[in-house]
């Protein structure tokens, strides 16, 4: 037999039996529940340690909930998801990793940085169209506490920051995505397909500013988009929206910028979960950031609005900075990469 | 067109166009080399900064350079490597991601800690069995002196260790793999192919010593070892070998009393990477450990035996223990996890 190609140019994949999105769930803490989308978000937490004893065990607490209340939502029995893939910003990644101790679910530890929600989706996809998998949870989570005490400073400090930053979101999604074949009266989401999707390069321009993420991201997304494009002979126009992860407002303009060198001008389509998820008064720079960013934007916001019908076809790319304090301190810059998912509306079956 | 289920079992599956190896290639330390297989690795580093200004980046140089090695050993160009998979034992995986930014392959970071080296294997051979990618390159690396002062100790303090620990392998491992089309004249192997694969799911039986790695990997080896040969209806009659990756000597011993009261012996069959890195005189107390460990002695000693006709089929399984010293000192215990592959003889095309 012969293996059917489903690589599209050097990037990209194309799916033939496209998976469908079933169920989503989003957790945020109390500051993003005051933003744009706070009530569409399924759980809020008023205290950021959710009854544990650090912020850690809360933020594997939240990942762990976000693939059951996405399995509740829809109905689906935790075994019938045969893989968990997922990540979030910790080291070692151990928010995901003791999540999928309590769950039981074959499980594959991704780091994307805050590109984990796209590398989860595109690999899932991969898995479900490839016959491997027949559903999967694609999960990643982000906390403002312990991100601050592990790239930062200890909170307790009050240190001030650079007006080019972004505050860590804190939030766990979970997408549960599947095989056509196993779509069920009942599901959250009937007409959601991800139809293809670009695996991201690293591109590094030099930004070694770690208080500017959105600057080291942005020439990673405007490469992966442009990759896309050409990969799949498309343009903008082919497209309602193209939504990019967490690059926030410095971030934004600079991929406006680099988009416009590679002659494609997204300004008129685009939108950001990082400068969505807060609003302007709520003093937090430049937007949002942290895996959890695009991952609940995507979970409570962007599904919806395709299943309404709001948009047809969106390019989603989640944005990841992949560096570490250790290769900071070392003079290393910030690599930046982001994956691309094809969303897309479609009858339901 | 429907899709054919590849799934087999609760976690396995199985190729129906079964990805070949075509090439490998290993980078260690001066210690390593002094083992039984020091002849066998393509490169030794008499000096563990190889020139670089820190251990870091002479971490994520071995990762890189094992790339364009196997790459040179069977005349790949790195164009024709569609994808990079891999991860290390660093927060935030920077040997991989640094690696990735100069290879400037699509990449996927992984993290498994010491499993790394299967889930990269498992997870490009779903890729390229689904038509997804040709040609994979799958690694994974480990460094002595990053890992000691990361995870334990500041080298300089000379810490004395307990008699259960094992010993960072400073190592990098490549294995190229790809559809069994783009096999060549000249490749470095020709005659064996990675048919089937199973997921691991965390395992935890409450091990909280991090100096005791062994004991918290080999529950999610058998229970690996035992869903493994349930999904395939098999025995480990059906196998020449089980290869764990660094169970060492104490967790070698504990995966046997597990895998009996599973009603599954393997102590005939079975080999441990971690066992067979060093010598008895080395001084290493429990073995070798570290996601080079599995990942170099796969790439340069039992790819070879396989290839030279003296196994023909091996299950093997990169073991992890997926802590961070933050969980370690908020009390938790140590997941573990092990995915596994198999890899067969099979004549060549």
């Amino acid at each position: 037999m012969q293996v059917i190609s489903k690589k599209k140019g050097r990037q990209s994949v194309v799916f033939t039996e496209p998976p469908m999105v079933f169920s989503s769930a989003s957790i945020v803490g109390d500051v993003e529940a005051k933003g744009p989308l706070g009530s569409r978000f399924d759980l809020i937490l008023d205290d950021d340690t959710w009854g544990e004893k650090s912020w850690e065990k809360a933020e594997s607490k939240m990942f762990e909930r976000s693939v059951r209340l996405a399995a509740e939502k829809s109905k689906i029995d935790l075994n019938e998801i045969d893989c968990l893939l997922g990540g979030d910003l910790l080291n070692q990644i151990i928010s995901a990793s003791y999540a999928a101790r309590t769950l039981k679910i074959p499980y594959f530890g991704l780091y994307g940085a805050c590109s984990t929600m796209t590398e989860s989706l595109l690999i899932s996809g991969m898995l479900i169209d490839g016959g491997f998998r027949e559903m999967a949870a694609c999960t990643a989570s982000s906390h403002f506490s312990t991100a601050e005490r592990q790239y930062r400073f200890p909170l307790e400090l009050g240190n001030q920051i650079p007006p080019t930053s972004q505050r860590t979101v804190t939030g766990a999604g979970c997408v549960i995505i599947g095989n056509a074949n196993k779509c069920k009266d009942g599901f959250l989401f009937k007409s959601i397909r991800i139809t293809a999707g670009t695996i991201g390069r690293i591109v590094d321009l030099g930004i070694t500013d770690a208080s500017n993420m959105g600057a080291a991201m942005a020439p990673a997304a405007a490469d992966t988009i442009s990759a896309h494009l050409q990969d799949m002979n498309r343009t903008v126009d082919d497209y309602d929206l193209i939504v990019t992860g967490d690059l926030g407002k410095f971030g934004s303009e600079m991929l406006f910028d680099l988009c416009k060198e590679k002659n494609v001008d997204i300004s008129g389509k685009h939108a950001d979960c990082g400068c969505l998820i807060y609003t302007a008064d709520q003093d937090v720079n430049c937007g949002g950031s942290g895996c959890g960013c695009s991952a609940v934007t995507l979970a409570s916001y962007y599904l919806e609005r395709i299943e309404n019908a709001n948009y047809d076809r969106i390019l989603f790319l989640a944005t990841g900075a992949l560096m570490s304090p250790s290769s900071s301190l070392q003079g290393e810059s910030i690599p930046g990469i982001a994956h691309a998912v094809v969303m897309e509306r479609s009858c339901c079956i």
